[in-house]
């Protein structure tokens, strides 16, 4: 396993963490395999008031939609039990998810044209972990 | 990575992808492994106003409840900051999440009951594309 | 792929199977490879009703609070077109998501320091059934 290390900037943002897998993707895949390395990178967030989604990167005005409308529909006060002023972002996390997965291929990260791997917090700002893990293709190279 | 495409009718849509893609999971399989390959297909979308799920496939109207429901938590008219008319679109991505994993056994698709893959569409129609891989197991045989 | 069976005790509760999944996957791990098996365990949930998620399990405050969201964001009585009273359940499930993964270390489930992996029962109190996996990591000894 890979551990990224990221500093939120404000309670809820989405951060654009593309560059930073990447660069451990490839820094992880022995330069010997990495022109014929197929497979997923597993992208997981050990946390619980934040979670990992993959979105546009062109336009940062749909990070903050994002995080807008996800603040309308799970309020910061909305009559929680959770007690220590974080329940919306524990719901959100929920509602996000805490993993991804991205393809890779010749030991790069691939992406649909539009998109960015994002880590989203809910309840920065904080010093946050990311845990990466490689997984091979089972694809014949006959078929893939 | 194997990649399918599809064609969506309508703006909004789940399009039920199962056959296509156990059908792409069998051809992608050598037959002489096909009997006993273990493991996971993992499906992803490379576009960032649709995601992929998993629900009921008998009755239609799920996938209309599903589509009519994140209307209502998500309108299209919402005044977001993205200036395309599809920002609406790009908060349903993330929710619904732009990747899933389904279970393979004897090299078929293993799905509960009451299960279709759905392609979930909300900036449609278009052509779209979906990248499957598959994923062996590391279940032991004597444990699995 | 491994089974779990559980039940679940309410229509809506999210019932901690922690331990269950890594019991299964300490005994599903051959005891000679336990101390260096390195990857993920996926988790799969096959039913239409009920999801999976990641969240935390020090507070059971928290597990309410997401309950109760969403009861109050996709609610029972909605108006929908599927008219076996629980449509609702359905929505949610593709909200949460029917699979995660979490990693491994050692042959055991390596979390972050608040999570607990929860089954998501949206239409119960009903038996239902959890599938997993193991998915070997393919990072290289010297980079992990």
């Amino acid at each position: 396993m890979l551990e990224l290390s990221i500093s939120t900037p404000t309670r809820e943002a989405l951060v654009d963490i593309t560059a930073l897998v990447e660069e451990a993707v490839v820094a992880a895949i022995p330069q010997e395999k990495g022109e014929v390395f197929r497979g997923l990178v597993h992208i997981y967030v050990p946390h619980t008031t934040a979670a990992v989604t993959v979105n546009e990167g062109a336009d940062p005005a749909v990070a903050r939609d994002i995080t807008d409308t996800f603040a309308r529909l799970v309020p910061y006060d909305g009559g929680y039990r959770h007690r220590e002023g974080n329940a919306d972002a524990h719901v959100k996390a929920t509602l996000v998810g805490s993993h991804t997965a991205v393809p890779l291929e010749g030991g790069h990260l691939k992406l649909g044209t539009w998109q960015s791997v994002y880590f989203a917090e809910f309840d920065g700002p904080r010093r946050r972990r990311i845990w990466l893990d490689l997984v091979a293709s089972a694809l014949d190279e006959r078929t893939a």
